[in-house]
């Protein structure tokens, strides 16, 4: 590990929970879900619904959309940030959503409770500084292509300007393999939980790339010591403009949130013997 | 997948147990631990029963190891299968180690009650070929560079000369990665399983690299659905010839087993009900 | 290839070299060289003078580096734009020069010749839109864990906006390869030829990460067909502040050259001929 | 490097042509061409004719194929064999052709004049064991999850033995990149240079896939100071039993002959100058 990040790395600080409009992450098993993008106001708004009354704690939508092809949906920007509030407003579950840029992070956060920093930004230094800057929760993705060194070097950044409230989220490296749309990590888990006293959620559904591999990915997530889960869900995958492939659906959720919640007491209790 | 993989996809045969000496691969969860090598019958025998005591059911232990330098320790060849022999007289475990030469099947089968086929032979089509021909049960790993898809291709290459018993084990791919020897690919269990009708099982010590990382890694993988694991125990690692950062001691062993019974259960009636 | 990749697409529009302040770039085989970092106006000025007596037709020189960490040295900003600026009044060089923040784009444009989006940047999709309205030709390097597709997609979103001078630069992917800091992926060329007007030029440097290997990998990117070359020069490689190990000394860069040029007569002789 | 690394160290033996039937692997660049597989005799013999004609030099031709899937076609073996040694008599170049299994080792020496060892056997040390034994000169490809340490361990294995006519062959590692087949370690030619005085050759086939890209990847592996070049050539690559993609046309090769011998002159005296 690199000397110079001195602000993440354990025993700096306590290890405490995030606190994010009364959701404590870093506290129980938290998990956020919620559509890939937002795009229409009861699209977001019914699958809020759906998600709290599963057992989400908290909301995720993308109103700023990175694509690859300039082509493709890009987002429905200071429009899908409303609806997220109107979602809110509606069911009380925070709000996690990116930022793609330096000069949106102000007004952004007046939208969202916690601020998403995707894959592709990890290293987006100028970026990283402006929401160390925002004094809200940043949720900081690890690069598809960084290794734990590079990201826990990146949450430095946010620390350094004074915000200390980062969650780090795994969610998939990429590899060689095909199978999945990118290999999930594990292992990252139980070696940041080792380094650093931030809490770790892991993104199941841009690991896998398919909905199918979700509720197993979830389980191991949890039983591997993560503080919590993103998940995408949509009420109607099919349909969705994004990542329709690895969208639960509100059913398939709930469903998943069972196990977990049954899961949640044993693994607790298991820990707590340690 | 590649059409060519007939006789592993899932519905050419009935998903049943592979028995190896009364344990059954594929019922419950089956964990198989011992020594990276046998080293002497004294560290084999005290290792094979401190983890027949702490619940293991199956004994490993490298008679033959593939090693990158040609003067690193080879093993002990017909003297260590000798020395399981030993141990499982001693525990009643049966054994499972690996062969590396098809001119060694047929003798070292008089020792092993399951052959194993490293990562580096995964590919090694006249060993493959060999050991399907053997009548014995194979535990075959996944190659650190192989995609999921080759790797039922070696398992068909197995089940094409007439042996049907093939146990899988995920070891670990090679990626960027330093925190971790390699990367737990935790996603290949429900790939695998969705796949096809053979067992797979997880192998958190190679994955990993490191001990203090085995138990989280462990824990992930019952969750995540495997039908058990392989684990490196040593009753005195930092003595041992070879992978000593990443052996556990047989009190973290025994601490591992509880939480895995515990686990166990829970995972089963939450796989029951779907 | 993805079919919204439209306006890069070869047939699209002519190839023609993109030019810079007189020199063509995507005619005859141009090399920029120069400092990793402007560290002050001597080492710059020198190191311009050295490499222009050598042959090199643009200097290069980074006033805002992307370090890991926050606490690394970030680069003079303004100061070593200026700095710059004086080393092209002195040499004749046109500069290329790194932009990180679409806010600084276009002050930063009266600086530079060239914009250089760096490897971590590849997908800062508004960095992109910026550069892409500012008229400035852009040199965007691919980044360490980006397909060619998504790198040619990222070109688009430049051309998008109506910037159609943009100069491609391989620097090297990230592998398990440990002997150099990233793999050159020396076959991007062919293929980019083959699927792009655009020009690609090689970053030798950065993808090797040591001097010894520079001279080899710039050979066979002229060999390989690419339009030119990026690399590191530094009067004091053992005081630079960045980058040390794989800068050339003037000496070794001059010799270079003479390499290069003798061999560039040949190659362009042999694709005449195709 | 690993310090067990001895044998295959430069300093340890002076660099010196590898001798195989009157042509000197290390002296000059050797072109070895021919088809994946061996199919037929007149396909053999008319591509081994084309070949020669062209300026090859050594003659490739696989007898046994080491292929994914089980019920690929793998090679036509001892007759495969036979057919290659009428192609020599036909011809008077050199055979190269590649063994899988330790116990055919000693009869298709018989047959072979340079023992190959393909890349998914690279770290199958009783194969590596068994030709070291052999007497026979040994072409050891890379294996494309290898790093060049564990490569160079690979050749101690053979040196070892007592064998110390070993070529080196970099084939292209496996990466994320899917534009190309493998991803070819040009970079790997001057980094084997510096380390050992084994001589290095490129397989720009397999590393690419595509038959368009073999010629740039060639002259790359020239400039880049490699001692030559293994290359598919098939009279008529669309009826290939494998490898069809890939393979060069007669004329294709004769052309590429051509380049190569063309800037062969320069590079001699360009290195002659160092």
């Amino acid at each position: 590990m690199n000397e110079n990040v001195e602000l993440v790395l354990k025993g700096k600080e306590k290890r405490r929970p995030i606190e994010v409009d009364g959701v404590k992450v870093g506290q129980g098993f938290v998990v956020i879900a919620g559509p890939c993008s937002v795009e229409d106001e009861k699209q977001t708004i019914e699958t809020a619904i759906a998600v709290k009354n599963a057992g989400a704690q908290m909301l995720r939508g993308g109103a700023f959309k990175p694509r690859t092809s300039p082509y493709a949906f890009q987002g429905l920007g200071l429009k899908g940030l409303k609806i997220l509030k109107r979602a809110k407003e509606e069911t009380g579950l925070p709000v996690v959503t990116e930022v793609m840029d330096p000069r949106d992070v102000s007004w952004v956060s007046e939208y969202a409770d916690v601020l998403q920093i995707g894959a592709r930004n990890m290293q987006n230094f100028s970026l990283l500084k402006e929401v160390g800057r925002s004094g809200k929760p940043v949720l900081l993705k690890r690069g598809m292509h960084s290794t734990i060194d590079e990201w826990l070097n990146s949450a430095e950044y946010i620390l350094a300007e004074g915000n200390h409230d980062v969650i780090l989220c795994e969610r998939g490296i990429r590899t060689f393999e095909k199978a999945t749309r990118n290999t999930l990590d594990i292992s990252a888990v139980p070696v940041v939980k080792k380094l650093t006293h931030l809490p770790v959620i892991i993104d199941p559904s841009h690991a896998a790339g398919h909905a199918y591999l979700v509720p197993s990915l979830s389980l191991a997530a949890l039983a591997a010591g993560a503080d919590g889960l993103m998940v995408e869900v949509h009420v109607n995958p099919d349909a969705a403009l994004s990542d329709r492939e690895q969208s639960l659906r509100p059913d398939e959720f709930s469903k998943l949130m069972e196990k977990i919640r049954r899961l949640e007491e044993v693994i607790r209790n298991i820990h707590d013997r340690d």
